[in-house]
């Protein structure tokens, strides 16, 4: 079949919008139609070339919502008509990771995934009889696109695409860090680091679990209103502290905070991150992903003294047992995302997008087909 | 009164046998006298000046048992003739970190603790008139010492006070490692770097919890014998290894190790001990004490890809609650001790402890007054 799609033909240029063409899905394969997918700094990483491993041509694209329209050979869990999430980490609950139960990270199908292709190793996109990669086992840039069946998360049929698209990634990650990761308890003191949109689900995450003080930390003034909208109580500004901006968040938390959550990116806030813990059992989460050869460093003290440094991924969520209450979630009302979508695009308008985001003045844009 | 005690009159001299002055008990404290002490490593970190917070003179030690002999106004929970174990770590019940039951570092006697100082701020210790510090609020080198109440574990009376001395410090660090701090859990497959006395007790920490594999990482082939002494099922020795020691374990391990623990305190070594852990729950538990100014680091993708770096102190134990516990363990069989202890010095003989310990030739040397 032909599908309108997004291709990223190389890095560091606009994506094409263009007729690509689409093979149906093999046995364990499904067929979606998107119908809204967002735009996210993962997307603009690799289109700008800072991801070693970025394929191309491929089509990006990780963070969509859509309806199945065909199942292939074996399909059991989904069929046609189905509304559901494509994950980006999926779940096969056969691997060892997934039987663990102490992990989110299924690997059933992490090697071809990482090389955009589909489990069989071979791709189902191509354009002018050149295969184009998929990205991240989803490709969302494109109208329609085929997943493995372990991949999608079938979500109700109420929740609005254009709404629930942000689960399959910024909502997951920023609320699941706190619920599944951090397993953050009612009456913590928070620090959040960034405010952008992983740390305002973080905010609204802490809020929903009960958190005492939620304090968000951002370099820009005007992220204050966007914290306080979901539930941040305290706004630090590091460039406006006098001194050390660990000792003023220690002395803001009465000996440090019990969970911190890192959403920059910055190795450096990283650090900061961990040493704002309390002594003896602040747990600091790693969620930003760090440019390509950065590393951590702290004193071995700060963790023989008690604190936990630890990362999340997808928010430690199970995509196809954990998305659809987080989608639950939405609907009945106990976390937002309404007002986090703060652009509504075509898919002709798709580089705006990223534009918008380079500029900073987007929390989320969403591609609507 | 008078007792005979080793001084460390400075840094980088042998301890001297004088006869020191030492006050009775005050409000909260008890006399204790030191019936057994063994020699730790962090005994020797600050007679040799390594320890930027050392103070002198001093009575060092830190891994005693004996007999309660006097109590201060106010002392309740133990009276004369109770048998008990020194805390450096002690257990007041009732601060914030005490309190959390999230935490043994205790901040009741913190501050004056660190300055060779009781809680009143003062010395019990002299030598002609001069004040003698205290050393991690046990300063077991002396055949009587002055302790806080808090800080004294009362244990059972049958347990023989030149064994039951280590579980002052190494048995308690390395047991308590594995089953307070770490958790590890049946079926685990645990690395021990550096099989020294906290090495070997981590080993036999995970055989008692029913760890699989129990791999000893050790540049020193003599120490296989004594690994497989104490539970070790596989020994590594990475100057051996062809290639890159990470991926030996890895391998060795299908995946990585649920846990590992650093006994070195080399932070080369605290970045393999993380790495080699399995991805989506393998946990690194630092142990030793790393060289002042040295700093971890590691690539934030083996965090966000679900290892935990943690630490631990004194195993993690609440003194007056666990010390007991393991001093029943060991009474009981489910650890051993005697075959660490390896010298038993006389305190005339202490110098020649530390000589061995510098020359790798002891496990544990012990003092018997």
């Amino acid at each position: 079949m032909k599908t309108r799609a997004a291709v990223a033909f190389e890095a560091k240029k606009p994506l094409e919008i263009v007729e690509v063409d689409l093979e149906g899905p093999k046995a364990g394969e499904v067929l979606v139609e998107i119908m809204a997918t967002g735009i996210c700094h993962t997307d603009a990483y690799t289109l700008d070339g800072f991801d070693s491993e970025g394929i191309f041509p491929s089509i990006l694209g990780h963070e969509g919502a859509g309806i199945v329209r065909e199942v292939g050979p074996g399909v059991t869990s989904v069929q046609p008509g189905d509304h559901v999430i494509p994950l980006y980490t999926p779940e096969c609950r056969q691997c060892k990771s997934c039987l663990s139960g102490k992990t989110n990270l299924c690997t059933a199908i992490r090697a071809t995934q990482g090389k955009g292709l589909m489990p069989d190793g071979t791709t189902r996109f191509s354009y002018k009889g050149q295969p184009i990669f998929h990205y991240m086992g989803c490709s969302t840039f494109s109208n329609f696109t085929v997943l493995p069946e372990i991949a999608v998360a079938k979500i109700r049929e109420d929740a609005p695409f254009d709404k629930s698209c942000y689960i399959g990634c910024g909502v997951t990650t920023g609320v699941g860090a706190v619920v599944n990761s951090a397993k953050v308890t009612p009456g913590s003191n928070v620090i959040i680091f960034g405010l952008g949109g992983i740390g305002l689900n973080v905010i609204q995450g802490a809020k929903l679990v009960g958190a005492d003080m939620i304090i968000g930390v951002d370099i820009n003034d005007s992220k204050e209103e966007w914290g306080r909208r979901f539930g941040m109580t305290h706004f630090v500004n590091p460039n406006k502290v006098e001194g050390d901006i660990v000792q003023h968040l220690v002395a803001l938390t009465d000996g440090g905070a019990d969970y911190t959550f890192d959403c920059t990116g910055n190795t450096g806030v990283m650090r900061t991150a961990l040493e704002a813990c309390h002594r003896g059992w602040g747990e600091s989460i790693i969620i930003g992903v760090a440019e390509a050869g950065k590393e951590i460093s702290t004193r071995p003290f700060h963790l023989v003294t008690g604190r936990v440094w630890k990362g999340s991924a997808f928010g430690g969520a199970k995509g196809r047992t954990d998305v659809p209450k987080i989608v639950d979630w939405y609907m009945n009302g106990k976390i937002e995302i309404d007002p986090m979508i703060t652009h509504m695009l075509s898919l002709e308008e798709i580089n705006k997008g990223f534009d918008l985001m380079h500029a900073g003045e987007s929390i989320r844009s969403v591609v609507v087909f």
